[in-house]
């Protein structure tokens, strides 16, 4: 099926191949030989999936687009400090190979131009030029995720009629922005220029500045993520000579142009685009670059300034931990506790990124409650990222509840929360139904009236025997077998026949459903005075989950056959083990519904 | 509880207040006589929460800030066209006062100096001055949410001083850029510079904004998207006067300041900034007011260039639609078709807003896989927003699986993906149950060997009777009573007690969940050949759920005394019931567990 991106662009190739205006750059031989109708378009996003149309294999030299890749270097090499002594980034509002310094920094006025380009290429590191360039050559090489190649021709001809050029270098060289003999920085800076690439090249490039400085189909960080905002923040407001304001307020994308045909285009955090034609406005723009990039960005909305509408709250959903129980099974009196003072806990689940906007809306949410809580769970599994201050924001919330009493738990299975190097100091579960557990417990151990803890039952006691007859149940008693497991041992497989009917005397064995994933979930937790096995071996059904002892267990089964055996001598044993499995499931149904109510609906 | 954001903007407003640099505006009086040391921070969400401190309710005079909001007024009024002929979106590099046009185009650079400003003024509508000041002081009002007032002083002082500012109209009326005498458009100017507010009314200005032209508190529209979009471009290139490079590299967000010692700065989508210190540094802008923007932008991380990492994919999770069944019960044929064949029905479940990074993920999964589809079920219900963008690609997206044979149905209940005055092509639904239910039936249609048609059951056809002998059938049947139900009427109440056991013989009936929330959620609905209320029957409980006729139903119920009476009379019948249940829950549970492992688990 041809994609509807596709035919977006389609649409945009078709209708900026007719213009012809514009020439192509002559000031050697070699740009002068391009074959001026040449045109491709390539659309990368942030995931590194290319939509290509035209010539998008042709070779083309970089040119200037090299200037903010090599501005780059010479930040991450010397630092922001002792770039920004050399270079300005103000828009210059005069053409891109002037030769003159701000006349009051006396500083080349930003690094896009000329001046300030041979600047950051005196700055990139490396003992000699041979291996600077190196240098240069594999971070471009990084950016594009292939190793890319020298023009020879290209740089041979800019080096040999470079006048312009090295008339700016001795300038610098007078000035003392240079600090050496400007040959060094010049031969650097030809050489960056005349990197030959690809339209495709060109938007991996792009999508790897999109995608925060990580190549997104090699997964190689290429540039730190202040310095990509850095990068493109002077990209900006002067990556597109003296048009900026108009290339802002029209295309609103920071980009960069070279005289070699390329347009390079960022949407941070989405795409990249690139385009390459080689004739050029009277600003040394690409004309259909210019003009793809226009319509591009207006048919596919990307201007960065375009927001469909206001953030949105981050909290997906919120409800008191006894609207949704955890599987833990609870005995009667606990979950009396549970329906009186439930409301104690609370579970706030959250989805999203969280940039500052989104977790101020969950801090103002929580902090701005007027009931006291003995328990919080903030589960964050669904959350994208989390910007540092919004690390910062969460955190101090969470102590702040601390500091009232109120014992949080995270859900954090990919540890958004955790600052690094610092250990956590909440309970962290990877698992929603743990931490309600958890939440739930807090809450039983404050307000829960009788003693919790779970003694072992003496088989006598348990309440499956509760619908017997003093002579019902001493015969079923007869018929039961002691069971011992280990923790971690599986009691009983999905799928397998019912084996027997086991009483729970002491421990807590778990029931889990092992999935296609791999993952395995938790359908019950199950503990003593409680029992499992009946369905199946009542109905001939197969055993439905995995069981699994969670502690050293013990058991009391009734197997298959002294089950039928009891069964057919004593038909209202039957009907007293049926209708303790039918109230059991009918309670838990009841439990079930509840929480429906509550859990997943968005607020 | 003290918030973590007023505490991090308490941290900035310690760190500025000992600033003391730069000097009051001193061109006349009324400015000069401002407090100095007057300072206030308010940070408004896009959500209208303010965040303040300090002198966050002294009044002060709008000045510049007004540029922004009469240029968008411009362009409200005459079209972009009209304006961009007058006026160019370049910045200047020059002070906001120079008198001077730009040597090419003969136009004033941009609409944040001084002359593009007094040509905004003139182009905004109204038959009079008087008129056109109404409509300026009302859109302002609008903006912040309060009337605002004309500080009377401060006009008659700028009117009267204003000289340069004359020298700025004649020299526009000189070039043909005013139409007409200067004064009505230097009066107009003159006195929107002159309008007084608040830090917190223009903390509410730029949640305006952020908020894509909506007061965020009054609800009210106050400027279209597109002219935010193009206004806010404009701030970011000519706002802040001669220093916009170091400001988009430094803060990265769209600003404007103004010489009463205000300075408004806006993160589209998440908030606006608003800060209030007399004193102004060279280029005229409040040196607090700088310094807390780029702290502000620092520690909260709001650079518009910031990203935390890559967009993902707007697929929340994804599922063939037997893994996931809905909540109406099927016939064993149908369970044994849709586990066969349910592979060619699929549920997507988006999330998160779809610009057109999000959509582009989905439509390239979606588009890109290789099986064939009967149906396909697109749930938005957890979708943000949408872009126009979006909705083509994915309108596209749906015409182009529908003519591979695949029907396509949305689950919508926002409407995001209506566009206006389109009639819907695919069915819509507001509940992804109720969805798959349409998906299911639709793989039904295609895949099932037996007629799908839901014939009647003759009551003693009906599955209940299955396990009983022919003697306990006849007595069973003995004792039902017809109950005929109309469409919508409600069979049973959650709450109340067990009244009879019943067979459907025709019709459906959903079983009902009433929430909190007032929405009613549909727990499983059931048709002819099955039954309900055995289990409060069988256990003494009360009944769990609402039972609604969904169509005419025919039943055969077994009042609860009759039952006691049969049950008394023979054992063995109840057993047979009882197992009946049992079985009927073992298989239900059996159902869910596998749908479990599909549903919500994110990709």
């Amino acid at each position: 099926m041809r994609s509807v991106v596709d035919e977006v662009i389609a649409q945009v190739f078709e209708l900026c191949r007719h213009d012809t205006g514009g020439a192509v750059a002559d000031y050697i031989p070699e740009l002068a030989s391009a074959d001026p109708d040449r045109f491709g378009i390539c659309v990368v996003t942030s995931q590194g999936h290319t939509y290509e149309i035209g010539d998008s294999t042709a070779e083309f030299t970089i040119q200037s687009i090299s200037k903010p890749l090599t501005y780059a270097m010479a930040l991450a090499d010397r630092g922001p400090d002792a770039v920004a002594a050399r270079v300005d980034v103000e828009p210059s509002g005069e053409p891109f190979n002037e030769i003159s310094l701000d006349p009051i920094t006396e500083r080349p006025r930003n690094p896009m131009i000329n001046a300030g380009a041979i600047t950051m290429a005196s700055m990139v590191g490396g003992r000699n030029v041979e291996e600077r360039f190196e240098r240069v050559l594999s971070a471009y090489s990084a950016f594009a995720g292939r190793r890319l190649r020298l023009d020879e021709q290209v740089y041979r001809s800019e080096a040999r009629t470079g006048y312009r050029n090295r008339a700016i270098g001795y300038m610098l060289r007078s000035f003392d922005i240079l600090g050496s003999e400007p040959d060094a920085a010049l031969d650097l800076y030809f050489r960056q220029c005349s990197i030959a690439l690809t339209c495709r090249d060109l938007g991996m490039m792009a999508a790897t500045l999109a995608n925060n400085g990580v190549n997104p189909l090699t997964r190689e960080r290429v540039l730190a993520p202040a310095l990509v905002e850095r990068t493109l923040s002077v990209m900006t407001t002067c990556g597109m000579y003296d048009a900026a304001g108009a290339w802002v307020a029209e295309v609103g994308l920071p980009a960069k142009s070279g005289v070699g045909g390329g347009v390079l285009a960022v949407l941070p955090g989405q795409l990249g685009i690139a385009v390459f034609s080689p004739r050029l406005d009277a600003h040394g723009n690409s004309v259909r670059g210019v003009q793809a990039c226009r319509e591009l960005s207006r048919l596919l909305e990307l201007h960065f300034m375009h927001v469909v509408r206001g953030a949105h709250t981050a909290i997906r959903s919120s409800y008191p931990v006894n609207a949704a129980p955890s599987r833990k099974r609870r005995t009667d009196t606990e979950q009396a506790t549970l329906r009186m003072s439930g409301q104690r806990g609370r579970v706030y689940e959250l989805h999203g990124d969280l940039l500052f906007a989104g977790a101020e809306t969950v801090v103002r949410e929580i902090s701005g409650r007027d009931e006291t809580l003995d328990a919080l769970v903030l589960d964050v599994q669904r959350v994208g990222d989390v910007a540092r201050v919004s690390r910062r924001l969460i955190s101090d919330l969470l102590d702040a509840l601390a500091e009232t009493g109120c014992q949080v738990a995270v859900v954090d299975p990919k540890r958004l929360l955790r600052a690094e190097g610092v250990a956590p100091t909440h309970p962290s579960f990877d698992d929603i139904d743990l931490a309600v557990q958890w939440c739930e417990d807090r809450v039983l151990d404050l307000h829960c009236a009788v003693s919790r803890q779970r003694p072992d039952v003496d088989v006598v006691d348990h309440p499956m025997l509760s619908r017997l007859s003093p002579e019902q149940a001493d015969r079923f008693l007869a018929a039961l077998e002691p069971r011992v497991f280990a923790r971690g041992d599986v009691i009983a497989h999905r799928g397998e026949p019912a084996r027997w009917l086991a009483l729970i005397t002491s421990g807590e064995v778990s029931q889990l459903m092992p999935m296609d994933s791999g993952i395995v979930r938790r359908v019950v937790t199950l503990s003593a005075g409680m029992s499992f096995g009946e369905s199946p071996l009542l109905t001939g059904g197969a055993v439905l989950t995995d069981t699994r002892a969670d502690t050293k267990v013990r058991l009391m089964v009734l197997p298959r056959a002294r089950f039928e055996e009891l069964s057919a001598e004593d038909p209202a044993l039957r009907i007293a083990l049926l209708e303790h499995v039918v109230a059991d499931a009918h309670q838990l149904v009841d439990t079930t519904l509840g929480s429906l109510t509550a859990r997943r609906l968005d607020l």
